[in-house]
This record gives C-alpha cells, sequence and structure tokens, in this order.
C-alpha cells in the first residue's frame, strides 16, 4: 500500500479519460434526474481486458463486446453503457448492441470495433436503438475529464444500488507516476435480473494487453468471485479494464516483473475496493460479512469455506438479527465441497466493538451473549475462522439476508 | 399407481409396528403439549437402510446410528428421536446418544446396537442424558400400534414445521398384502439449525438389506435430493427405513426383479409425496414451486436445471410476489452447472388457474400479464421449461421466499 495514493477522479483520474451521462429514459421507474446512459472515451487507443458471466444465458452487449474485443484488443477507446434493461433474452439485441457502438463510434470518430458496450437492468424487454442514436452523440459532445464526469459514470450505471461505488489511486511504477480509477454498479454480485455486476477500470499505465489479461483474471478471482450476496449470477456481468499507456511508463510486458507486480497491486486495490462495496450494498444488506479462513490445507480450500460461510442464507438470516449462532457458522463451513478436517475449528466473531471466540475445537464454549450481539450489532462484521490444518488463508464477501432483500426482489420488475 | 392405496397409519400402518411420543422438555420454547421425544419400534427384526447428510460436520446421532448399522443392519428394532435439541458439536454428543440408546435398548429388552437414533434441534447446545433416561422407559410402556401413535411420532419431531407430514400405503407384491409408512419433518429441506431433515419409513415387506439400500438410495436421489429450500444442508439429515419381513411375501433378493420394482414404486410414492410436503412447508413458503425440465440431453442435466431453477433466491423472490419474471427463470437455468444449448429454451408456467407461455426460443413473447399473476398466485405452481436439445426429463421442488423466512431464521435461536 505504500506505493498507492488516494486520489479523486474515478474513471477520469488516468490521463486520457473522459466520461459523460445523460438521461435518454431506458430505466423508466427511475426518477427524471436519473442518468441511465453513459460513455468512458480515452483519447489514445487502449489495450483492454475483460471478464465475463459464466452464465450460460449472456447478454447481447457481451455477444458483441467479446466480438470487438477480439478485432481489435490493443484500441479500445471507448466503453458506453446503459442502465434499465440488460438486452437480454431479446431477439434483437445483438443488432441493437451493435448499432450503438456504431452511433457511438461515429460520433467520436473511431471504428465501431474500438467500442465496449455493456447493460444493466430487466431481462427480455425488449428495446430499440432510439435511446443510444439519441443520446450518444448528445454524450460525444458533452465529454469532460472531471471528477464530476466520472462520479456520473458511477451514477448512471446504478440500479438498485443505493450508494455510488468508485475509486481511484495514484501509484508510481519505473520512476513514473501513473493512475488508476474504477466504478461499479452491483447490488447482488450475482443477481440475474438487474444483470448485476459491471466494473469498469481506466488506467493510464502503459502495459501489454496480455499482461493485463492475466493479471486482470488473477484480481478478479481474488476480489469480485469472493463475493456473494445471493447465489445468482447475472447474464450480463462484465469488468472492462482500459489502459492508454499515457502516464508513459517503460511498457510492462512480462506478466513476472516487478513493474507487473506494482500494477497488480493497484489493480487490486481497486478491485478490492469495489467489490467490498458491492457486498456491503448487497440487496437489503444491513451488514457487510468478511469471513477470513486461516490454516486451511491450501487457498483454494480457504477460499470454498469463506465462500460457503458468506452465503448460507441461514447464517445470513442469524447475522441480520445479530445471533451469535455459532451452529450456522459450523454447518457452512461443513458444506463446502472441499477436503478438511472438521473436528477442530475455532471461530471468532470481531467488529468495531470488539472480539469474542464462540467456538473451539468444532464445539461450544461458554461465551457473552451480549457481547456477541454488541459484535454483530456493527455495520462491519468478520467471522474468522481457524481450520487448524495447514498453512493457507482465505477470504470471502457478503451480507446479511433481510426482510428489504426479499422486498425488492419481490418488487424489481413492477 | 394402480397396485398402491392410501391407507391410514403412518409408520404404524405395516404389520409389526408400534410407536410412543412424549414431552420432556427438551424443545424449550415450545408450548407445554410439545411432544418432542418418540420412539419406533418393531417387534421383530428390521432389514435397515439409511441415507445421512454429506455436509462434513455431522451430528452425534449419525455416528452413533452408522455403529450401529454396521454392527446389526439386519436386527434393528427401533429408532428413537428427539427435536429441539441437534445433539451436533457437543463434546459429549456421542456418548449421550449412544447411552440413549442403551436406555431404549434395557427399556425394550433389545441390545443397544439395536437401535438407531437421530435428533433436529439446535446445533452447539448442550445436553444431558437426563431427558432420554427420563422419557424412554414412560415410551417403552406406552408403545402402542394405532394411527394416533403414529400422528405423534410425526408431531414429536416438528421444529419450524407448520403442519405434520405423513403418509401410509397398502400395496400387493408376490400375491400378498404389504405395507409402508413414512413420516419426516424438514421445513428446510437441507437447513443447518435445525438439523433439518429426518424421515422414517416403516414397512413389512421381507427384502433383503442390500436391495433395501440400494432402492433406498436411488429413491432418495429422485424424491429428496430434488428438494432444495434454502441451499444449507443440515448437519444432521437423515432417512432411516426398517423392514420388518411380517408380510410374509416371498423374499426381494434381486434389485432388478419385478418385486423390487413393485417396492421401489411404493417406496418411491412415499418418499415423493413427503418430499413434496416438506417443499411445500418449507420455512415461511407460501408456494410450492415445482420444476419440470423436458427434452433435455441427458436425465443429469435436466435435473440440475430443474434445481437451479428452484434454488433461485430472486427467482423464489419473484414468486413470492406472483411476478413471471421470466428473465430470472431464464438466468436461473443458464447457470445450472451443466451442458446444453441455451439459445431454444421455451418456458410455460401452470397451476390450477391455467397455464401461461411466457419465453419462446430463449426469447421475450408477448403474454397476458394478468392471466400470468392469477396462474402465479395459486399455492401450487409448475414451471415447465422445454431445452429442445435430447429426450430427457427432469424435477425439483422448492419454495417461494419471502419476509417469513427471514423472520423465522433471524429470530429461531432466541
Amino acid at each position: 500500500m505504500d506505493n498507492l495514493k488516494i486520489i479523486r477522479g474515478g474513471v477520469c483520474a488516468p490521463v486520457g479519460f473522459s466520461a459523460a451521462s445523460v438521461r435518454v429514459g431506458i430505466k423508466k421507474s427511475a426518477p427524471s434526474t436519473k442518468k441511465d446512459l453513459t460513455i468512458i472515451v480515452s483519447e489514445a487507443d487502449c489495450v483492454a481486458a475483460a471478464v465475463f458471466t459464466s452464465n450460460k444465458v449472456k447478454g447481447a452487449p457481451i455477444t458483441v463486446s467479446k466480438a470487438h474485443l477480439e478485432s481489435d484488443k490493443s484500441a479500445i477507446r471507448a466503453i458506453i453503457a446503459n442502465s434499465g434493461n440488460a438486452n437480454t433474452c431479446n431477439a434483437n439485441g445483438v443488432q441493437i448492441a451493435e448499432d450503438a457502438c456504431g452511433v457511438a463510434a461515429k460520433s467520436l470518430k473511431i471504428r465501431k470495433e474500438q467500442v465496449l458496450i455493456a447493460s444493466t437492468g430487466v431481462i427480455g424487454q425488449s428495446m430499440t436503438i432510439d435511446p443510444f442514436a439519441n443520446g450518444l452523440p448528445v454524450l460525444a459532445d458533452e465529454l469532460a475529464h472531471s471528477a464530476a464526469a466520472a462520479s456520473d459514470v458511477a451514477h448512471a450505471i446504478m440500479t438498485t444500488d443505493t450508494v455510488k461505488k468508485e475509486i481511484s489511486l495514484e501509484f508510481e511504477v519505473g520512476g513514473v507516476t501513473a493512475h488508476i480509477g474504477g466504478c461499479c454498479k452491483g447490488s447482488g454480485m450475482i443477481n440475474p435480473n438487474m444483470a448485476t455486476l459491471l466494473v469498469f477500470v481506466t488506467t493510464d499505465v502503459n502495459i501489454r494487453s496480455d499482461v493485463l489479461q492475466n493479471i486482470l483474471t488473477h484480481v478478479t478471482k481474488k476480489t469480485f468471485n469472493r463475493v456473494s450476496i445471493d447465489g445468482d449470477t447475472s447474464t450480463n456481468d462484465t469488468v472492462f479494464v482500459l489502459a492508454n499507456g499515457l502516464a508513459a511508463n517503460e511498457p510492462i510486458t512480462d506478466a513476472n516483473s516487478e513493474y507487473a507486480h506494482t500494477f497488480y497491486v493497484a489493480l487490486f486495490e481497486v478491485m478490492l475496493n469495489l467489490a467490498e462495496a458491492v457486498a456491503a450494498d448487497g440487496e437489503g444488506a444491513t451488514k457487510l460479512i468478511t469471513c477470513r479462513v486461516y490454516n486451511a490445507p491450501d487457498g483454494e480450500v480457504a477460499d470454498k469455506v469463506a465462500k460457503s460461510v458468506v452465503s448460507s442464507n441461514l447464517l445470513k438470516a442469524a447475522i441480520f438479527a445479530a445471533d451469535a449462532n455459532w451452529g450456522r457458522i459450523l454447518c457452512a463451513i461443513g458444506n463446502a465441497d472441499a477436503d478438511f478436517p472438521s473436528d477442530n475449528i475455532d471461530v471468532i466473531i470481531t467488529s468495531l466493538s470488539g472480539g469474542v471466540g464462540i467456538c473451539k475445537a468444532s464445539g461450544g464454549i461458554p461465551f457473552d451473549e451480549d457481547e456477541a450481539a454488541r459484535v454483530l450489532s456493527e455495520k462491519e462484521i468478520t467471522i474468522a475462522v481457524n481450520l487448524n490444518s495447514g498453512e493457507a488463508d482465505g477470504l470471502a464477501f457478503g451480507c446479511d439476508l433481510t426482510y428489504d432483500y426479499v422486498k425488492i426482489n419481490a418488487e424489481y420488475r413492477t
């Protein structure tokens, strides 16, 4: 962290990136001030990396973005995104997404293959090119390299999110100053109807395409893939990273080099911060639950145990009620799809209010229920699980399960 | 079904089985009339088959029952069960479970290895032998071969269940009349803190031990393993089947014989009925959701797709709101861990109020929203998914996700 400094500016913090957002009315139920179409533009060609949903049903924007990445992975110039309609399971969805990129390209005087696209909203709702045709030329005229413009991007992609999620950092690589900025939306990491998770990261670092993709894949596994809100994986999950090289550092061409590691750490911090923000803003959530697993046989086991804990509906409901129901924690640990001894597990719960050991050697121990309830009444709770069976650590993020989760999802489409 | 007749009597319907139940106060928060300790006894030695939880953290009763089954699989005489405490993650849990079997054995004048035990309730709550020592001798004196005694068993094992779950059938096998009866509890199939699902089936059919286990394993896969309430697998899930042979049919010794098939069908009907009852009584549930998958590449794919649909929190919340949110259904289908084409899927929702096609070739189609809402307002809803990519069918059961699920699980331990 020593080399990282938090700065303002979001996705416009890196040199050469600008953005603009507008309300075109795709997200119908929203207030008239809610912007729902946005664009991020780099003045120079970018190498781009991406990660998409594992769901077999994929949104049309993913099909189009994949094709554009294949044809022009080192000359991407823009990302366009809308909220309010996922453009998924629509017969003419691919055509609309392709045409939208074309409109943006024409306005920006670039090729349409240089444009990536992402959409979030209701699945299977019909859509036309009109909002894109009307909105994108306006956006091209309003591009600004400013913190306000970046903040608008973070706002424009929100659906059921309750808070804007963005961060930007400055770091030094090879003697030059570089910048990285990111924003995301997602109030279920994995949450179909909203077409869920969109993450856009910009950087002015100079890095080779394959190294960028390699680092992004690793960092995604260690950040967003550790988040679980509700176990549903969206059709539209998308992470884009654009790197325009304007920091003019010596190019990072080796994934194992010191400079690659420097960038890895910067990207990791951006994505970890955004992932935590997504977990804390899980639909209806009142608490961020972090599970840290220690002394596992290996890292994969540790991560699986951590994910199993934060994914348990029963445990999530208990945490909502500030109930130190350690039996549910042990049960969730035992449900992890991994091999480890289950008879010597310790569990400690911690928060700003302190820490309480609630399980030792997989058995109950006396503890102060009032103190445990105080610990669990905080907004950010960590469940520390010691498997006592190795040396590897793991981590996962989630949130509590509340009445409001049901309310939000029972009423979302209407 | 032609050979099956529904009769009264539950687990006491088969010849030679009796039962008794009593309140010993293990389930503290319950009203004083709630029985919480029960016994099922056969007057003749039984061959026994069992299926236990896949959770790596297992209740002490499972450890003890497994040992008894290994030593005496063809001479089991009794099942004892309690609600209110899962006897799991207790340091002296195995000793207590073993001693409880010993008390029952002494009262019944049999060996303790002839007794199986199951417990359901809070995990990690300390326990003593006292309620068993006090209650089991009383039960041994009060055994009755009656429908009322069987009904009491079904009541005594309930935790958050809202309705008693039992069924019994008469059927003919090899020219003689045989009987089968079953009861279960579970308001989350898979639901840790309650130590969830207990299923007890009795039959007077004459069947060899290995054939019984073989059939039970298959039937469990096609019935209870198709139920999902909340994705949490309990530490104490247990299915016991006892067969005492008193129907005096020619012994069933070949799993592929006609008589084995006859028994398979009878056991399947009992377990399917109980599994549906569990799904319909899912914690907080207002609706039974059945997903039927047609024309899948193979049966495993079909079952995985069906299970994925009924397991989606988002879809379950939409069904609670009677919202024909077919995008969530497509998304849940796409999340199934199976290979199949995702671009030609049809979805129809049906209930007593009719049927409405809501998705064709993986895309939206116009449908009457009011009619769809009427269909989804019924208590029992079927989501029919046509994958159009093969000839295999699949099935799964679940329930909607409601405010009450959160309420029940936020407050369960208190």
